[in-house]
């Protein structure tokens, strides 16, 4: 237990240092037993938890708020591999396991955890769950939730939950496991996880497209996906002036291609088979698409440094971004077939307003998750943006809705976007959330303020 | 509205013929304002609904009880294909869709929708989600409830929640629609769904395989997925006894191999790409499988009717043990590393109680699934099984307890298994259970007495 002002701080502001709070104490149980103990005294006492992990998430999720009531629950400690199991391709893991941890582990027994987030080294498995986290291989294996075969968790009363079955089929009543995936903490914490491990990719193919417009890349991916299914493991779409982004910040970037294109996309194949002519069965597809005019350019990677030097365009936006200051950020998505027409209703309708506002999109195209992002206009300064970026939010996050999307694709909802939900969410679906809550928590002693 | 005895009669048993009921009235809406007309009246007047789709179940859960209280409301009308997103990847169907005419309409969209059963004729999208169906593409695919994005409810007063959504992301809040996958009914009429879609497999390799244990069987499938990955689409454990019934028993059927095998073993592959060497793929992780001694013959199919014919083996093993007389059934699953530890246990646990009696078993081995049946002793007769089912079912089900495996892999637990229930979850879980039912369906209308 940490009561030091100086200790406590750090677990106090979240990773982008936008949320500051205060806690009674952190608590840092090493121990399933520990945590029950730890939750079950906080429930005699009417005190909030706060469960936390890495804390690297991006809505203020496992801040504490500012009145100071709450306790800080650390699960950092809690960071056993618990077991492998190859012959059912699953990993037992507890909560404070970072992903990175938990990759090597899948590794050294010769398994893909194919979960991947640009935080892996400090994230944790709790803190995966209980955000559903995303990233860029969704498209073949599905988020956090769909890695998920069993659950350990400590109720709000303290109790103990065991649900850590290692089972691909199991129909004996409510699945419980997927009430606290993607809860963010609201409803107990999650002390250990039962995941699904793959088969390791032997063989990769990646190659960098220029396409003239949002409707040709996904066409692009309806023709990659029709052949390649499963193999087609990242399809990311990037906007000119992502790109351009990156090439003028990051040091050692270079244009991927020898022209600049309004649209670039990266794709990715990836085998299991040593043999799989991945790079034939890329270029046959590019070579039909560039025929059609699907296409422009497009550049394969020759070598695994060229793969990955295509791979650090995609990856360094974001920091570029950063270097060329302030940005207004949506983690949106919206069915495949509509990201097109509401890429061009966004952008008509920012435009419309703030002429010259530069549109940073890109992301998870096959997944229908996109990072529409602002910059402010050439000669502009940070701070006009700021100052209108609650506008800018509602105008997009209403056409995301408008064209049956979610204004929260992978980061969650946590303090962030909390005053946002009841515009987005109809009455009866948060009533029924809030059920649940009343269900399992019916003090309200878990992450109290977040997401609810 | 039905209501005459023989219009409402063959609502009141399920497809076994085990069960039978007594309805106060079919009712069978058109639309969903209809289904929540219905449903509101049934909850102004305090009348259970027993929700019932293709009444294919095996676990009696469509079939009202005895008491003659409940209305069933039949889905049989609400069939529509609403719409397909080709660039999605999704369909949109109502609940009283045959699971045929999707898979249907799936095709025409030149896609693969994955789920099949042998009830497809018959069954419907709405019970497909209600029991989480699975078949022998789960493998590859997933169950039903991995194939589903949203889903649209009439909940037990009416109201409808409307969860359609075709995203493959988003972190919104609590994940809905996984309460009511798999609730059989219990917490609200499922109306619709949006369902993912598929590549379709443009080529196949099929193969049957003698190996002497199901140790070997699991490290085989090790073998293949390591190597195959997505690609293995099916991977089915035959015992010898239900290899033996087929052959006696089903006209045509003709021994797959030259000498019988203690296991058997049916492996498919399939590939979106139509130049994809799968059979050159098989046959050398068999060829390296058959020198190692991990496998004794194999017989790889060269043409479509040769597939065809092992995968008919595979198809009649339920007609065959039908035709040999009654037999005890068990829908069981464990981790897939220990069914071979499992097989030998139950197996000694039977034998040394009943010597002679012939178990039947076979199953999905990919997901750690077994048909785990008894046939009677030769010589002995039909009752003197029939007599010893609970006791049959005990040792089962508990040796199943013990290697943290379910008592209900595929079916549900309906009326069939709900006293069991108690016996093999834990105080703890079936008190959730019972405040998520408290929470969604205060008045118990909602199917009562099945499940919960
Ligand atoms: C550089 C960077 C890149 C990122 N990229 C991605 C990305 O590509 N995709 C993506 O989805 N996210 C991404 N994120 C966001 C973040 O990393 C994820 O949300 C991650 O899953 C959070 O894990 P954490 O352990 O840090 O959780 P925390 O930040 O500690 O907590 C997140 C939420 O989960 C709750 N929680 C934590 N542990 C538990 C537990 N054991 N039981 C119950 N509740 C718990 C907290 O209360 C909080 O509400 C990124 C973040 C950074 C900083
Ligand atoms: C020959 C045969 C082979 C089979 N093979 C398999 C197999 O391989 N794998 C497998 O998993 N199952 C199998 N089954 C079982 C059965 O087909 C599945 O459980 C199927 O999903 C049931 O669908 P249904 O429409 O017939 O549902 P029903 O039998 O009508 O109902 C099943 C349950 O769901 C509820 N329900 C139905 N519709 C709704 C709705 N719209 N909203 C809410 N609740 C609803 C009912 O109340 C009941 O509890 C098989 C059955 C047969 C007869």
């Amino acid at each position: 237990m940490l009561t030091a002002a100086a200790a406590v701080e750090p677990y106090c502001s979240d990773w982008r240092g936008r949320y500051h709070g205060r806690a009674r104490a952190v608590l840092r149980p090493g121990t399933v037993a520990e945590v029950a103990a730890v939750v079950a005294a906080c429930s005699a006492a009417g005190v909030a938890v706060v469960p936390q992990g890495g804390n690297t998430g991006l809505c203020g999720g496992a801040t504490p708020l500012a009145d100071g009531a709450a306790v800080v629950v650390s699960l950092a400690r809690l960071n056993r591999v618990r077991a492998v199991d190859g012959d059912n391709d699953t990993i037992e893991v507890e909560a404070g396991c970072t992903l990175a941890a938990l990759q090597d582990a899948a590794a050294a027994a010769d398994r893909l955890f194919p979960l991947a987030l640009a935080s892996q080294g400090s994230c944790m498995v709790g803190g995966n769950l209980s955000t559903n986290a995303g990233g860029v291989h969704v498209l073949r294996y599905g988020n956090m939730r769909e890695l998920t075969l069993g659950l350990e968790v400590v109720l709000p009363d303290g109790r103990v939950w065991d649900g850590l079955r290692g089972l691909r089929k199991d129909n004996t009543g409510y699945d419980l496991k997927h009430l606290f995936i993607g809860a963010e903490g609201t409803l107990g914490i999650i002390t250990a996880a039962v995941l699904k491990l793959f088969p390791r990719p032997r063989r990769r193919a990646v190659a960098w497209l220029a396409v003239a417009d949002a409707g040709a890349a996904v066409a692009l991916l309806g023709r990659l996906r029709a052949t390649a299914g499963e193999r087609l493991c990242a399809f990311e779409l990037v906007g000119a002036s992502a790109l351009e982004l990156v090439l003028r910040h990051i040091p050692g970037a270079r244009p991927p291609l020898a022209r600049p294109a309004p649209w670039s996309v990266l794709v990715e194949l990836a085998d299991a088979d040593p043999a799989a002519a991945l790079d034939e069965q890329l270029a046959a597809v590019l070579g039909a698409a560039l025929e059609e005019g699907l296409i422009g350019d497009a550049a394969l990677a020759a070598s695994l440094s060229q793969a990955e030097a295509l791979w650090a365009l995609r990856e360094n936006i974001s920091e570029a971004q950063k270097i060329e200051g302030f940005s207004i950020k949506h983690d949106i998505s919206v069915p495949v077939s509509r990201i097109p027409a509401f890429l061009a209703a966004a952008d008509a309708a920012l435009q419309e307003r703030w002429a010259g506002v530069r549109i940073v999109a890109f992301g998870h195209l096959g997944d229908g998750n996109l990072h529409y992002n602002l910059s402010h206009a050439q000669g502009e300064d940070n701070s006009a943006l700021l100052a209108r970026s609650a506008e800018v939010n509602r105008i997009v996050h209403d056409l995301v809705a408008s064209f049956g999307g979610s204004i929260s694709a992978e980061h969650g909802i946590g303090q962030l976007k909390r005053g946002e939900l009841p515009r987005y969410k109809s009455a009866l679906e948060l009533e029924l959330m809030g059920r649940i809550k009343q269900a399992l928590d019916p003090r309200g002693l878990m992450n109290p303020g977040k997401l609810l």
